[in-house]
């Protein structure tokens, strides 16, 4: 009998139907995500065409000019920016509507020199100098006070939105918390108001003790199938230490989490072929970053087939694979090295 | 400049990205939504393939027999069900998880006999049968003490989630009332006691004020771009009579819904070429549909190209066209009567 499961931060009930189960290789997966060439002459975000984008926010470079060769980590604004950097920020009302004007920050980070890089191919150093990017960045950004929250996601592969192939994710720094974030910030709370403990640990202590849903599990991370996963092989990456905030993560954090990274997406690839995906990094709002209650960690979505039909319309989901067979589909896996 | 807007029911904010405006035409659209025969033998939803589906839960007919021809709408099981209709309610928890056996039905409304109709070239009656055929299978569905809530929704084209062509519907009965719902009835209730107003009469108040959102306004309905859409032609469709649960309309509603439905989808047809679609019914939860301060409506939101990328998965979305533009090409459009 299909089984209806709550997540514990949100509240959200998902439905896992077992009727409709599906193996890893009954996806119609579109496997156009990864390109051939390691190069494009016509890509942006390739080496030499550095005068394509907008001028470089940020970038880790071994040798070269500014918006030139020899970068390993790019980050560029937004060619097509859905928010406004400069102005001041101007709340009004119209009617019974609110508007804000579109202050805030849009900008691409570029992961790879490698037109056809993974995840799970990329050398752990890059990984880490992508994830050092990330965290650097947004430290700048939370210094600045109009803004209230930033959202770090990638899409790969078009299934998933993305509309560049070069291996790329986006930053978005908003003027206010979006309603999805105060709302696992609310989950958090009012379990913590319960048990004085966080939820996020609590979740790991439990997984522990189930054993059916981690994937990895080291010294300061584990990576889980959330026991009611939306979408077949969901995946969240949790940092062992309690803390909030993504950029308050040290050094060795970022190490390890570069090598869970690898290793995370090297099994995904080989499960399911290199599947379109969408990535969320959630992460304490810029202005209460300290919160006691929260846990940052990121929320990994495979884009496999159109499963996502009314879904998002209806906060409502249908999932034909149960988490625990997810997980053991992902731990059972044989990496294959790519090489690039 | 960009502009944020609020959501006056939900509180979600989302990013009106004028930078990305695009044109009807801009988008790249599937084109494949609409079949090219009205009749295929391997469709289990066409007349005469009766017994390629489960039994029949209700059907009107002009002749002949159960689970045989002559029928105009037929509603039945899913043959793939993400619930089970028998069994006892159990709800149970596991360590600090919770889980509710899944109890529920899951039906399938067959919209037409025609393989490639749409509800733009569907005569009305055609579509009033199918309105009452909704309307009788949730008043039957409410009658079970086990079920709270009764989601109607409809997939249509494969990129929205449609696995068959055959222009057909979805009703799911659930044992809890999805969160969406909760939230969208929470803000409704706080505006109520705010203002001792309904939102959705406040909505339709302020729509005829600023007069540019506004695609139909009839006696009974008003057909709306929302003011914070989420994505490009977004519509909601709006009863004027303040009621909360959609069984509670009367004949002289359903009549004039059904002209609203091939107005509202033939200029959509007309302008986006027959987009695909999910279009989501929201109504009062099952056992408090007398609810004073919500108000039924349906949502409709084309699928057009892969916009929705990180969007469901964070809850935060990026508009490239404003619901001033979508409504005006709409209000435009000149509907071209396809034959059938």
């Amino acid at each position: 009998m299909p089984e209806l499961r709550k997540d514990p931060v949100i509240g959200r009930w998902i439905i896992i139907s077992t009727e409709r189960q599906k193996r890893p290789h009954d996806f119609s997966i579109n496997h156009n995500n990864i390109p051939v060439n390691d190069f494009r002459s016509d890509c942006p975000f390739c080496p030499g065409n550095e005068k394509m984008t907008p001028p470089e926010v940020l970038a880790y470079r071994d040798d070269g000019e500014k918006d030139g060769r020899g970068w390993r980590i790019r980050i560029v604004s937004n060619k097509y920016p859905a928010l406004d950097t400069d102005g001041e920020l101007k709340k009004r009302g119209m009617g019974i509507y609110d508007i804000i004007n579109g202050v805030g920050a849009h900008d691409v980070v570029i992961e790879t020199p490698v037109h056809n890089a993974t995840f799970g191919v990329l050398d752990r150093e890059q990984i880490e100098s992508y994830l050092w990017a990330l965290r650097e960045r947004m430290v700048a950004l939370m210094n600045d006070s109009r803004l209230q929250y930033i959202i770090v996601f990638k899409n790969h592969g078009s299934v998933a939105g993305a509309t560049l192939e070069h291996p790329h994710s986006q930053i978005i720094a908003l003027p206010i918390v979006p309603k999805r974030v105060q709302e696992e910030i609310a989950g958090c709370r009012t379990y913590y108001e319960m048990k004085e403990r966080c939820i996020f640990c609590d979740i790991m202590n439990q997984e522990e003790f189930d054993n059916r849903r981690i994937v990895l599990d080291t010294e300061r991370f584990m990576v889980i199938t959330p026991f009611a996963s939306r979408l077949p092989y969901e995946l969240w990456i949790i940092p062992k230490r309690h803390i909030a905030s993504f950029p308050d993560t040290d050094l060795d954090e970022i190490k390890e989490l570069s090598s869970i990274f690898k290793e995370t997406f090297g099994r995904l690839e080989a499960v399911l072929q290199n599947p379109p995906y969408n990535m969320m990094l959630h992460t304490a709002p810029c202005q209460t970053k300290k919160l006691p209650y929260y846990h940052w960690h990121i929320e990994l979505i495979p884009k496999l087939g159109n499963v996502a039909g009314f879904e998002w319309g209806t906060g409502f989901y249908i999932n034909p694979v149960s988490p625990e067979d997810a997980a053991e589909h992902l731990r059972s896996a044989t990496i294959k090295v790519r090489c690039i």
